[in-house]
């Protein structure tokens, strides 16, 4: 079995172009361009929470990075850097080496790299933080929607909650059908080209992760506003459109794992926005407004009130209730 | 059971001060100033392996960053902010309430803020990353010992190993001796004034975390020089040395958990050395030289060789043996 030191030699150290230093010694060393602020979170990723044993290893990797730096798009930062913390039972090859290759692919196409971390023996635990910088004073925080805004989405919601559904036998769906939502689990886009092409026109911003209808209330509350959501307008894939509309609910709402950007812009930006998402290569749904109050209203493409109470997995269908 | 965002509110929250946002958006927001570089590492501790299940919670807190802080101590840099990812089995207030208080305590002794992170469900598992800066250029790398240099060590090294030893049962200590070793394995303290103190004096610096004897090799491998280290000069507890020889070897050089500094700086600037030690009130011990070649040569006082052969835990003794 490989040892500590060889692990990281072999998988995870590469030539560090952007940071001063890397790998390698106790810290990693970083600059920041003058005028700018350092962006910086952390996601630890638990198995059987947060994927499933059944997940390829290459798409493992990829997920553990492309969830954090969905929060770095979430206040428009650059991606820059990232560390790595890794608990695994053994340093089985058979796992680290597709699993490196997922997660320095994503690296690569984001153009950031890995600058540090740590591998230890331990129940399975991934735990990445990830640096962006951004120009002072630009972030896109939770707190700043206004009554009157837009509420846009990107991409589609509820693919990645209705595969999980599949696994865990509520749903049944075609075996092509299938393939398409687990991607979407298995395999989220962040939308860090998105995230900074919204600096300065976005009023407020979050990553869905955690289902819509909850993420949305965290910025609703950081705010002090209130929204009206069209249930009709969410965006969704074709293979969630033709499941019951209770199904698409739940999924669009209250899913979770979703990783596209919600965010909120005043009505006179709308070309701007749908340039933004043009120039960002993905398409953006209007489908909402932020109005004075509290909470968040549900209606139909006619405006009339959709009741929906999610409570979660436990909601979802009789196979999954206590 | 509390909710994710209920225990970070209730335990974890706190006003930021340095940082521009701290806990509560999907990033932090950081500015270093002008002309500093960004210092990042992250550290995982696993129980078992980095901590025992009879650590007190509070100690526990503590240690997980003060191992984190050690780090930035190792290239001199000031700590800044930290973020904390953590994994539970449950949200168990009588583990969290102490965890944090022994965590923010050593957070506000360090002036430093948690300023975002993550909670799960798992196998216990702590997860931070520090961030800290430096002017740019005058990190303590592991790679700037010269033929020449003493070699310093912090403090004292090898209680924690003995500390160990006592919990696997293979040393007996009184009561008030356990209690002393004990705390330096479960309260190790960072040593940050001295890692600032030693910019543009020490040539080389690493933080003693999985024993002198591999982790000075690290500084011997990146710098391309060797050492000759005089055993009988380390830097040893009353505790330690009322012990057997060769337990006192394997203490001092394979021990691990010490988180003192060992350092490399030109003899020439040996009062300076002492200078900085107590300008940050820790006690240095002069017990080496660089020399030109590869590799580490253990002596005596007199110079004779010491024979090692440090296999880690395996080697300790027969209680320990496979």
């Amino acid at each position: 079995m490989m040892g500590e030191f060889e692990l990281i030699a072999r998988y995870f150290r590469r030539p560090v172009r952007r940071a001063d230093l890397g790998v390698g010694d106790d810290c990693a060393l970083l600059r920041t361009a003058p005028g700018m602020q350092l962006a910086v979170s952390s996601d630890m990723l638990v198995e059987g929470r947060h994927f499933l044993a059944t997940v390829a290893p290459e798409r493992l990797g990829h997920k553990a990075l492309a969830v954090n730096l969905s929060d770095l798009a979430a206040v428009g930062a650059r991606p820059m850097a990232f560390t790595l913390a890794l608990a695994l039972p053994s340093a089985d090859e058979r796992f680290l080496a597709p699993f490196a290759r997922g997660l320095l692919a994503l690296a690569d196409a984001s153009g950031i790299e890995l600058v540090g971390g740590d591998t230890t023996a331990g129940p399975l635990n991934i735990c990445i933080t990830v640096l962006g910088e951004l120009p002072a004073g630009q972030a896109l925080l939770r707190s700043g929607a206004r009554p009157g805004d837009d509420v846009w989405i990107s991409g589609t919601l509820g693919d990645a909650r209705l595969a999980l559904e599949v696994f865990r036998g509520t749903v049944a769906l075609p075996g092509g059908d299938f393939e398409t939502v687990r991607r979407a689990m298995e395999m989220p886009t962040p939308r860090n080209a998105l995230g900074i092409a919204l600096r300065g026109l976005a009023h407020s911003a979050i990553d869905v992760s955690d289902g819509l209808a909850g993420d949305l209330g965290h910025v609703l509350a950081a705010s002090g506003v209130a929204a009206c959501l069209d249930v009709d307008a969410l965006p969704r894939s074709a293979v969630l459109a033709a499941r019951p509309v209770a199904v698409q609910h739940e999924c669009l709402l209250a899913g979770g794992d979703d990783y596209e950007l919600a965010f909120t812009a005043p009505q006179a930006r709308r070309q701007a926005v749908v340039a933004a998402g043009q120039a960002a290569g993905v398409a953006l749904t209007r489908c909402g407004t932020i109005e004075a109050g509290r909470g968040l209203r549900l209606v139909d493409r006619a405006g009339r009130p959709v009741a929906a109470t999610f409570r979660g997995f436990d909601h979802f269908a009789p196979a999954a209730a206590p």
